[in-house]
């Protein structure tokens, strides 16, 4: 795949600008991204109004996600302030340890050029200006995003208002660029100066950039999030005790946003003879239809809409099977365990779009061996009755293991941007150990550097001897100051 | 590739033993590692006998390394007690937040059975009970070691030694297991149950089991450390203030353990017209000739000398040609830098044993071009005078960007086992952004899991409210207990 010539020059800039970046301090990063985020928020208005055109999403809904997408890239620089992110490490020499341990002094660095694919779903919170390239930044990076084409004149607004901000502020000419094209992604991913890679998509598409990543003379790391079923598991005591805020929760959550979540809570474990698919199907039409995203992505949710309703054991118990794009109402899915397991269960499947399947169990043994069967997932959420859950160890640790994020109640959809968030799971949730939402989504850009019996002046500051305002380990006992 | 009825057994027992270890404390495992230790220790006369024979490795370097081997497990006891690993985090619910945050705490916790191969240069440090398998023992997996052929007595004798330890204090039958042969090994990487690999070895070998890893139906995290030549410069001023001192320094760490190390000094850069190489090579036949580890070392080694002797621009200074086995002696070799920068040079590719080349540059310009060629390395060595390191910015910048681990004098081989060690380098030095040995090698056997408003009782005991005696983060402050 050769790299058109704007994406040639793209590269050669960032190259440019990780030359500076890499010495850049971390307070004039913290400012950079402040820049920024101000920018974005000044231009709210127009930013919101083109979301809107080019998404059809609604303009609340926008104007939360771009405060929630400011917010970020501050939050960030609160968290290279801190400093603890840096993993500053200092050993003073000991010449009776097994091998004798040298001055040795050991920090995360930047790792060079990073790719961004945008997604669709989040024209602000995972486009351009979200939170890959934040904690891209952040970290010291420079950040090259792959465009979505669901929102194109979006993107180069955001870009050219962050970029102006960027530069105002002083940061190096090349810290951020966007492309376009299935071809230039390519040449992108196998771009020798290409460090690392965050994407956020469809598992098909994902999986096939993370080989990419993966063929490399030299291969990068690929920060993939490519899809999660989000499974609910209801107890028969907490149905008891709360089921109409149940079904009433359950479909504002299916339905948030048309259902075009990551954390769309897309299969839902009762026991058997429950009833509540039903009443989630006669509330579920409270909700009026909404527009797709963009016609691939309704052609999508028809296509598995319409994969669920072939499925054997599957029946469609509530809304209309989709048309030829405008619209789409809530559709409301039944099966059994025995369908979601058999082989090549479509049930198994993520459906992007507002669809829920109601799964009925026939007992933890059942229930257990249904979870345990499923791809892992971003999310898993556990209604139980008050003081239910300590009965539910063996179910607990299952839903552990399938997932990223445990919730005890709620419901999955809507990420808080945190110093504990974790937004990732087991593959093909995502495809790394790493978190792509809150503070320690900048691990996935920095790489540890020791520096060996070195002069003071040589080490970066964070590494001297003298205080470093930042939480350090000394000699093996970890200071916050 | 099919497994074994052995593998097969051992990865059952491993999913069996990974139930109990979740739910294991770090007190425990921290006692089971000591007894590990202690087990090894107690038996290390028929240990050391058994490695000599099998590695023809020196009775003092093998009890070195069984020392250093058993302090490596206690201190990963130490880690684990300490906590800091686990990143526990706290948020409290802010409901003013964009979006609101909720109860949400994260830790980091263990992936499953880890699959661990045996290096043929380290019988002890980096085998059976090697850093992979401390640091994934330690976060709470199961480990299965594919044994190295070259120590097959030594790795047997080791496991059982350890099983029984770790067993007799109460770990979890199926926690430690061995297997061989190169069909177990490729469906080690690609059983279902195998969550991670760390692997020691050769660039081809590793790169294999990587692309193996890479390709399964759930990708899993491959740790591979495949090769480095470790460059060493020293500049004009350095060589005229110690000369002596460095071509003594130079040969003692090239001819360390035969050149058996992957942190072995493989380039040296120094000004033209040093007479440097003349130097080492009339100082290196003071080595005593030494036996290889194994013939298909010895071989290895044989192909990469005669490939630098017909590589054009490369002069033998120094040693004789290896002939069939038995010992070998140093071997020296002279080049400049355009024989290093030529198409397919080998003078770019890692000569695993006493072997070093001498490169002569022409100035600061060209020595950066020529250190910027490089693969990534494990580290990176620079010689300078006193107080010249400060004009020494961009070649220090160019080192850092090309290695893991820089030192300002000293010699690259020795790698304390520490909290702030680096063992690690871009590809292919690593296939990772982590450690392979000291404190945060324990980084790669586990993954974030978030708990969202979850009763006290359903959190493990580091994320509950009442105090855990280890570092958290709780409402973005980190506190130390």
């Amino acid at each position: 795949m050769t790299a058109s010539a704007h994406l040639t020059t793209v590269m050669t800039n960032a190259v440019a600008a990780f030359r500076e970046l890499r010495r850049s301090d971390r307070a004039s990063r913290a400012a950079w991204l402040a820049a920024a985020a101000d920018a974005l928020d000044a231009d709210a208005d127009a930013l919101v109004e083109i979301a809107g055109r080019e998404t059809r999403l609604p303009e609340q809904r926008l104007r939360g996600e771009l405060a929630r997408t400011s917010s970020q890239l501050r939050f960030f620089g609160e968290v290279i302030t801190d400093g603890a992110y840096l993993e500053a490490t200092i050993d003073h020499p000991n010449p009776s340890a097994t091998p004798p341990i040298p001055d040795l002094r050991r920090m995360l660095v930047p790792l060079g050029p990073v790719a961004v694919f945008a997604a669709s779903n989040f024209p602000f919170a995972f486009s351009v200006a979200g939170g890959d390239t934040a904690s891209a930044l952040a970290a010291g990076n420079p950040v090259i995003v792959k465009i979505h084409a669901g929102h194109p004149e979006l993107s180069h607004r955001v870009a050219e208002r962050m970029l102006t901000a960027l530069l105002d502020a002083g940061a190096p000419a090349g810290i951020l660029a966007t492309i376009e094209g299935r071809d230039d992604a390519t040449a992108l991913v196998l771009h020798p100066d290409t460090a690392a890679v965050g994407f956020t998509g469809s598992i098909p598409g994902g999986r096939a950039l993370f080989d990419l990543a993966a063929s490399r003379p030299t291969p990068i790391p690929f920060y993939g999030e490519l899809g999660s079923l989000n499974p609910v598991v209801i107890t028969a005591r907490a149905l008891a005790a709360h089921r109409s805020e149940l079904v009433e929760g359950l479909v504002g959550s299916f339905t948030l946003g048309a259902g075009q979540f990551c954390t769309k809570p897309g299969l839902v474990f009762v026991p058997r003879g429950s009833g509540f698919a039903v009443d989630v199907a006669t509330a579920a039409p409270a909700v009026a239809p909404q527009p797709m995203l963009m016609p691939r992505i309704a052609e999508g949710f028809r296509a598995g809409a319409t994969a669920l309703r072939q499925q054997p054991g599957v029946t469609l118990v509530g809304g209309d099977a989709p048309g030829d794009g405008g619209e789409q109402q809530p559709m409301v899915f039944a099966t059994d365990t025995s369908a979601l397991r058999a082989d090549d269960s479509v049930v198994r499947e993520e459906c992007f779009g507002p669809a829920v399947v109601i799964v009925e169990h026939d007992g933890d043994a059942d229930l257990i061996e249904a979870i345990a069967a499923l791809p892992g997932g971003l999310t898993a959420t556990l209604h139980a009755a008050e003081g239910e859950a300590a009965d539910c160890a063996a179910l607990i640790a299952t839903l552990e293991e399938s997932a990223g994020r445990l919730l005890f109640g709620g419901w999955p959809t809507g990420v808080a941007v945190a110093w504990s968030q974790h937004h990732g799971g087991p593959y093909p949730a995502t495809t790394s150990l790493f978190t792509s939402v809150g503070a320690s989504a900048i691990r996935r850009f920095l790489r540890p550097l020791a520096f060996q019996t070195a002069p003071d002046a040589a080490l970066p500051p964070e590494l001297r001897d003298a205080p470093a305002g930042i939480p350090r380990r000394i000699d093996g006992e970890l200071r916050v100051h």
